[in-house]
């Protein structure tokens, strides 16, 4: 998570929502990134997609067997959806997204067993820190 | 839908799922695609996705004000998180999927008032003819 950290300490240093994700197989790093929806022109380049799919590129298959990702803020319905799509093997995330999040806030689009693919979270890691990011990053923003 | 329909007989013929996407932006054109998942070894290449790409490369702008989408079949979830992130205006689908579509049928994402953008959805739409390329490609598969 610090490593995802860092991701979206990137992202705020380009002007975009600091949230950034890391793709993990078997202890190893397969993929990082973080948010590019404004330098993109597009809203699904959200940080996960992008490291999915850099995941995906990496081990030349769209199922990322036994990956997990670490985000550091609860994925919203497309985010969670890839990931399902993916088959993710866990899901860690750090500040919860009470409005928008889709694991376990207003759905829990990872446990709905009629899905093909279901996988487990874990939401709250580095809470603090990654909540300040987006915080500090809105705070500056407004003035 | 058409349009929708022709794309999806091009992922076909590349043994993919059957699936067509098209954004239209006042009675014009803006992209079309088709699925991509094995050919780009993405689960995250479906033809919406590609589709909003496209849309959002060639307006530059990730809002894709004013722009309707029409998809051979009910999306995904993170298909319809795709166009609530990105602004769609209004969805019509051919095919229902009651397994895993979320514009109606296990969810009706569009229509959450929860999320920061809803739009109108439009189910059905030359529903036999989209349904058709989807079976007989799954036919197809099987033998």
């Amino acid at each position: 998570m610090k490593i995802a950290l860092a991701q979206a300490k990137k992202a705020a240093a380009e002007d975009e929502v600091p949230v950034g994700a890391v793709v993990v197989k078997e202890g190893k790093i397969l993929a990082k990134a973080h948010n590019l929806k404004e330098k993109k022109g597009m809203a699904t380049r959200h940080a996960e997609i992008v490291a999915i799919e850099r995941a995906a590129k990496k081990t030349g298959n769209w199922w990322l067997e036994n990956c997990d990702i670490f985000v550091t803020l609860e994925p919203c319905a497309m985010c969670a959806g890839a990931m399902i799509n993916s088959r993710i093997r866990k899901l860690y995330f750090g500040a919860w997204d009470p409005k928008y999040g889709c694991c376990g806030s207003i759905y829990d689009l990872p446990a709905d067993k009629r899905f093909n693919h279901n996988f487990e979270t874990e939401g709250g890691v580095m809470q603090a820190e990654c909540a300040a990011e987006l915080t500090q990053y809105f705070k500056r923003k407004r003035n």
